[in-house]
């Protein structure tokens, strides 16, 4: 089996590769050798030990995207300026290697200038989802550790925001005084909900929000399923009190793990918003094939 | 050297020890023996290990406030429910002890059943401060990990509330992808104050304040100090926005740490509101010590 080219998704904390043909994914493999364990000159080496088996005679294009083409990565890919379509072939970064079986490109990530921000990654979901619906317009939102909300229009990412939102999730539930009382793995929805609302009608009362799943644990026996899930509608309505602008009477395409994609759905359908979702995975896919289109054009 | 009795400030992560005579202190000693680190059978010789120099023959009492009466503490000193005086001999529990030279008593900590909250230590410095300036009447604000507001009238606890804003503060500064523009110590006022009035005028947008410290810092060249202080800014923004019942129109006076309680009155003068700062460590001990007079006419 020799695939047409690699898909390379590498982000801080792990690699994952699909060996891809003319029909699509052929065969995938991961790796824990994200671009935050790795000094510059083991990136090959991290990528060779995963995609070796799928090397021919030829010389095999690899395309990746993500945080492997940040400063601190293996070889920078300067961020490109909004407004401007989230991929583009003039981006793509040829990166020096040693082994003659690959040529690996990066793709750049997106930056705004005012207000500042930036995405890596994300640029090629929204891509894909562009990919797969060609002509959108309206707004697409990435849940995730940074959730990104995007404003799309023909076909060029016009602005974007990003939120620490997921980060805050993991930092409270699992290393502030919180996580005493949101151990488990359990939901509830009205507890999400709970949190949601009291978010979105009053998010400038957050701080005052968030010791209290503490103390109704100690004095009220809330239960931790009921704490995390609040503590997740808290977090997540305070990004949608800020993101207002992008979604408030819009059609939202979510981008994202299905969990995650499902409490955001929730949240906006509260709202009167509604949500169609993508699997990230699919969207990352595509996106790096619209790349590898480009290449094979260019050849 | 002999005390009359042994002041103990036992918190989460160390222990805090005076040796008390008829004029004050007369020595002090600490170790990181915190409540947080130890089984319950472990307390008694983690004190012991700090007080021992100060024992005599007779037998000397030793007064505790802090995370060693909570239930995963030494011993639990059940919560007392506001409005109360922030401590009475009446709370106080006598802990079971080995050594037969001490006397063990815990002050037991606050509870507020709605809006459900907690505190323990901070009810002694509470008591303290009324100690050090009796007849107050209006609003202490006791920054830290987590920052308490508390409303004081006729010598009770009338409410309070709780924030979370130090401990925000540590893991996003320290933990958090924002780590990564804010390394060093250095400040830069004008940024706090630039975060605080964010924060103020917008706090339900604080969810896109934050990754724009990231961003700025990559695209703009934002120093650590700044975005560092911003943060701080920020983050004590939200809570004054969340506290405002407490403050507004209000003399407030600060209980904490020298530096943090400098930027809380700047952020209250900025609003108007004058803030006068007593030593978190003095409170500590005016509390304590009117427990130890109780202690004294009892006997």
């Amino acid at each position: 089996m020799t695939p047409d080219w690699i898909a390379v998704d590498w982000g801080t904390s792990n690699l994952r590769a699909w060996a891809m043909g003319p029909e699509g994914i052929l065969a995938q493999a991961m790796s824990d050798d994200g671009m935050g364990r790795l000094s510059p000159d083991r990136f090959e080496q991290a990528l060779l030990s995963v995609i070796a088996p799928w090397l021919g005679s030829a010389v095999m294009p690899v395309i990746a995207c993500g945080m492997v083409g940040s400063r601190q990565g293996w070889h920078e890919a300067p961020y490109r300026a909004v407004p401007c379509p989230p991929l583009d072939r003039a981006g793509m970064v040829r990166v020096p290697v040693n082994d003659p079986r690959i040529a690996v490109y990066i793709a750049p990530g997106l930056k705004q200038v005012q207000p500042a921000d930036v995405m890596r990654g994300e640029e090629t979901q929204i891509a894909g989802a562009l990919a797969l619906h060609p002509g959108f317009d309206g707004v697409m939102c990435l849940p995730g550790t940074h959730s990104k909300w995007a404003q799309i229009s023909a076909g060029e990412v016009v602005s974007f925001q990003t939120y620490l939102t997921g980060e805050l999730f993991a930092l409270l539930s699992e290393h502030s005084v919180l996580r005493h009382g949101m151990a488990g793995t359990g939901w509830d929805d009205a507890a999400f909900d709970a949190g949601l609302s009291a978010a979105l009608s009053r998010p400038d009362r957050i701080g005052a929000q968030l010791f209290t799943l503490r103390a109704e644990g100690l004095l009220a026996g809330l239960s931790p399923d009921s704490a995390r899930a609040r503590l997740s509608g808290l977090l997540i309505g305070v990004e949608l009190a800020a993101a207002k602008p992008y979604w408030l009477g819009q059609a939202v395409t979510l981008i994202g793990a299905e969990a995650l994609c499902r409490s955001y759905a929730r949240a906006l359908a509260a709202q009167g918003v509604e949500a169609r979702t993508l699997p990230a995975t699919e969207c990352t896919l595509a996106g790096l094939a619209s790349l590898a289109r480009t290449l094979e054009t260019a050849r």
